[in-house]
């Protein structure tokens, strides 16, 4: 196998602890008083000036995830996309990363709309955080998204209810001193939708993600019919989704993925199992109507699939019989060759569906070497050794695996680097942001703007927080060096705040080396320790196997507390503590390569 | 974003500590009771009979990495490789996998030697912590392989030396009641070998990892003439490796990615600095080289591109002169167009040259806007995010990117599915054992031979421990329902032994939760808290800003002490333990929705 070497690395260190009731008490790095700070600087602020327009991206420019954006022009401000990032691997055991949204909170009385671009959970999933942040503004969303955004909503019954207003592409409404046209673009998920922000100095254009509907490379009518529209319009600003950009050419046609999935379905003489993205929502309505053409029975199985086939239902977008959908309780009642079961868990989560049949605690389901498993996704990075783990689960039951690797089966929602530089022309803004991706992707979507002849002064490449504003009339687009907060805010969780790194800090070094609490109980009035110190040791080495590490360590500390006891007059128990930490955690990792969080508890009585 | 919401997954469940001292007393699932009893096992599987041959794969079949088989014949053991695995998601802090050589160390006085295939970590890595369990048997490897293994020795001088006896291709060695006869594959790193073992049933065949040297999927000339070989064997077994079979069609052909670096290096008109495995030591060579044909200096930054140079140095494979070669701090001395660095850490490791210089942590280079970067690499998975966020550092400085996904410029070392269709063809052997790599891929590898016509009773799937036997004169190929010990044995700092499911178990816990002490005095005298108890709490939420759950928290756990102490007469330490944790961990878990790892302290005075 090809890999470099990880113990060419020097290890992280890790800082140890001294105190240890002071975790409640005593002020940290990144506790309320610099919160306090960030919160005072936003009314420090350059104030945004007549004429000019502001834009700051809240999130969704330095990752994938916790899209939104803000326009801000005279006494309007109007949000795009409100949506949450999941885990990073700096963040252990977060829930979801929210946008930075301190700016607008503050000038929540300028909030004229909440525009919504489509359903997925990276553009809709922080709704329930935020809203109640910034006075509930009003939603403006397609059919689809609204009914997206009202489950999600359900699962928040103690907040205020939401003022969703469900609009259509072609309309246009007027917000405060902005008149906002949508239209339709092409996603994964019904209603995805463009916005065209109208200012007197020309269009801003945010098309939230998307791709082309295409064959061979070549777009459909249809999709140059909608960018017709573009044609006769003065577009200022263009921001749109990078995720993709770094894919070269056009993405799989969605036509071939669904060619390919039909003939699964056509030509499987057995059960077929097929998973797919939740996100997805688009091709499992497809597979649900395929599934019904070849006379099959369809069992939905797992709480995202089903969602999406109820607000499919809700929005009059399910296509298929009732008596198509049969309940899992029904499956023995057909032959094998007549049952098609979507399920959930495409990404190796364990418990959803697909996790379940691989671990043979599903409750109906059972494989057999007359099961196949179409896997209509990709691998999401990060996933690769549960997805793993998962086909060699199900595998090793006989069942018979189709997957992306193997045949086009799946295709992603976002745009290539050629579907990109198709939409820039058709749009052909004069200024550009992109957004919608990590850092390095931006760049590279940038580069198809410079290729198209976009001068270097006419594009910013922001940052969360990043203040750009449209000044001169229209004429300049312009960064300002003062910054917008831009600290992460989790859901760890019921906490929601403001990232606190030492608590990360302290997750990370916990999972790589464990931890050891050593207590000592100190006699105050003879100032000597009561009896040995005792140990205790969590995730760090097993310690049963070594009994002598553990006579060693006890002996260390017992002599390190009863020295700094001897040493002076007055008990110092911070300083005691200090020492225990540095010399057990000193002995232990050159007794055993590994640095446990050394925890001191000292105990006077 | 195409993403499955994660919320939906029922929380996992982290087991309440009870004792805490116990840690250190009570036996433990994992403990020594249960391995006792695995270290007896070996004894009482049946014995081989003369006539058989028994393979066993102590590691790499259900996973890519730690890679060792053994074959045993009358009084004869052979061991083929001797790797070690990096860590998995679900052993966090682990250095190292290695394969379980219980079986082998019962009968050490059979092994009449170790042959390696080549020299990667997933071949070589384990050799220092397995030959001392194994009697330290004679090595047989090719010079560069030979010379990768005593560099890795260097680092464990307390240990024997090794006998490694250097053979070459077409040579051939006699090892007790079997022959083997060596011969030639293409890998990415020099001196890759495969072997024949010589058995009165017919040859075995082990290939080591390898893949096709080929243009456009036709292989080359010289492995037309390296495959005659097989022409007039009697192929009873071939082992083969499966890491990029599920990869369709052939891989790119490392003419391509040459072709395509030495235009890189050719056409970048300033600086150029390369990244890519140091695995990849061909290339890496290939590169100085193509530096030197244009009167490029190369300057080698980081420890294992260093070792490789060194290496291929006393193999005398590095053909350029030594002028060629400058130290890091020339490099102002050299006009920019002049200068390639070749450069560790393109899977984004921290202290890596590569992430020194992202850092702005390099002792020597700053980036500008007229350095390119070459990458010439894939993403290992689970480093994708490390990756991304060195490529946003790297082009925050300006640098120009070429890496993988928008150039040819890496392939794998490892065959394509067509790439092995072609070589199962040539080698045409009568029963196949897939090797190295996951379940699944050897599944999708044993189609191949099921494709060509072998019959499915010739093929077994082989799983880490599992004892399959050629009987009946080579007849039958058979799986024994017992098995050889197979638990994993990890390298966790200096400790190495069986993996502590406990320990992994609370890591996990402690990264996604964090810990909470309780401790309490206790008068042993009037049984009643000496005072209130102190909490500590690391990785948990940020208690300061929520003083009211510390306060209500304190009250809980004394009134649970309390009340314990009241209930009965005799004081029970480990009840009162429990009732603790399970109290404060529910109550905790009502409020934060986190499931802190509890540890309570009782101390009686």
């Amino acid at each position: 196998m090809t890999t470099t070497t990880p113990n060419s690395q020097p290890k992280r260190f890790t800082p140890q602890t001294k105190g240890v009731r002071k975790d409640f008490r005593r002020p940290r790095p990144f506790g309320r008083g610099k919160q306090e700070e960030l919160e005072r600087s936003t009314d420090s602020l350059p104030p945004l000036e007549d004429g000019n327009i502001r834009i700051i991206h809240l999130g969704g420019v330095e990752e994938v995830g916790r899209n939104m954006s803000m326009i801000e022009y005279k006494d309007t401000i109007l949000l795009v996309d409100c949506g949450v990032q999941f885990t990073e691997t700096h963040t252990p055991g977060i829930d979801f990363i929210l946008p930075n949204t301190k700016y607008i909170e503050d000038r929540k009385h300028k909030i004229k709309g909440l525009l919504v671009t489509h359903g997925h959970l990276d553009h809709i999933g922080a709704i329930p955080y935020i809203m109640p942040r910034v006075g509930n503004p009003p939603l403006f969303a397609r059919l689809f998204t609204s009914l997206m955004i009202k489950k999600r909503q359900e699962e928040f019954p103690q907040n205020d209810p939401l003022t969703i207003n469900v609009v259509e592409k072609g309309e246009s409404v007027t917000l405060g001193d902005l008149r906002v046209r949508f239209f339709g673009v092409t996603h994964a998920i019904p209603d995805s939708m463009g916005l065209i922000i109208e200012t007197p100095h020309g269009d801003i254009v945010h098309t939230g993600d998307l791709r082309l509907d295409h064959d061979d490379g070549v777009p459909t009518q249809e999709e140059e019919e909608r960018y017709k529209l573009f044609e006769n319009r003065n577009v200022l600003l263009l921001m749109t989704d990078s995720t993709n950009c770094e894919n070269p050419g056009f993405s799989i046609s969605d036509r071939v993925v669904y060619r390919n999935i039909e003939s699964v379905i056509r030509e499987t003489p057995g059960r077929l199992i097929v998973s797919t993205f939740a996100s997805q929502v688009e091709r499992m309505l497809y597979m649900l109507e395929t599934a019904e053409r070849y006379g099959k029975k369809v069992v939905v199985e797992g709480r995202s699939m089903k969602t999406n086939v109820e607000v499919a239902k809700l929005a009059n977008m399910l296509k298929v019989n009732p008596e198509t959908l049969i309940p899992i309780e029904d499956l023995g009642k057909y032959p094998e060759s007549k049952v098609v079961i979507l399920a959930t868990g495409a990404q190796g989560e364990e418990f959803a569906a697909l996790g379940r049949i691989a671990n043979k605690t599903h409750k109906f389901i059972r494989l057999s070497k007359r099961d196949t498993i179409l896997m209509s996704s990709s691998v999401v990075p990060g996933n690769e050794r549960a997805v793993q783990n998962l086909k060699d689960k199900l595998s090793r039951q006989g069942a018979h695996l189709i997957h992306y690797k193997t045949s086009d089966v799946h295709s992603s929602g976002h745009a290539n680097h050629d579907e990109l530089q198709w939409i820039h022309r058709k749009i052909h803004p004069k200024f550009f942001i992109p957004i919608h991706g990590y850092h390095y992707m931006l760049r590279v979507h940038a580069d198809i703007e410079r290729k198209l002849g976009m001068p270097e002064e006419n594009m910013i490449i922001p940052d969360n927080g990043m203040i750009i504003e449209i000044q001169n009339n229209g004429e300049t687009l312009t960064q300002l060096k003062e910054m917008a907060p831009h600290d992460l805010i989790v859901v760890d969780g019921m906490t929601i705040g403001k990232i606190q790194e030492v608590v990360m800090r302290d997750r990370q070094a916990l999972a790589e080396d464990g931890m050891f609490v050593v207590i000592g109980v100190i006699d105050s009035r003879t100032k000597t320790l009561k009896k040995s110190p005792d140990l205790i040791s969590r995730g760090f080495v097993y310690l049963k196997e070594s009994q002598d590490l553990l006579y060693q360590t006890r002996a260390l500390t017992k002599k390190v507390i009863d020295d700094s006891l001897l040493k002076s007059d007055q008990v110092d128990l911070d300083d005691i503590k200090q020492s225990i930490a540095d010399v057990t955690g000193k002995f232990l990792l050159q007794k055993t390569a590994k640095r446990p969080v050394i925890i001191p508890v000292l105990i006077t009585i």
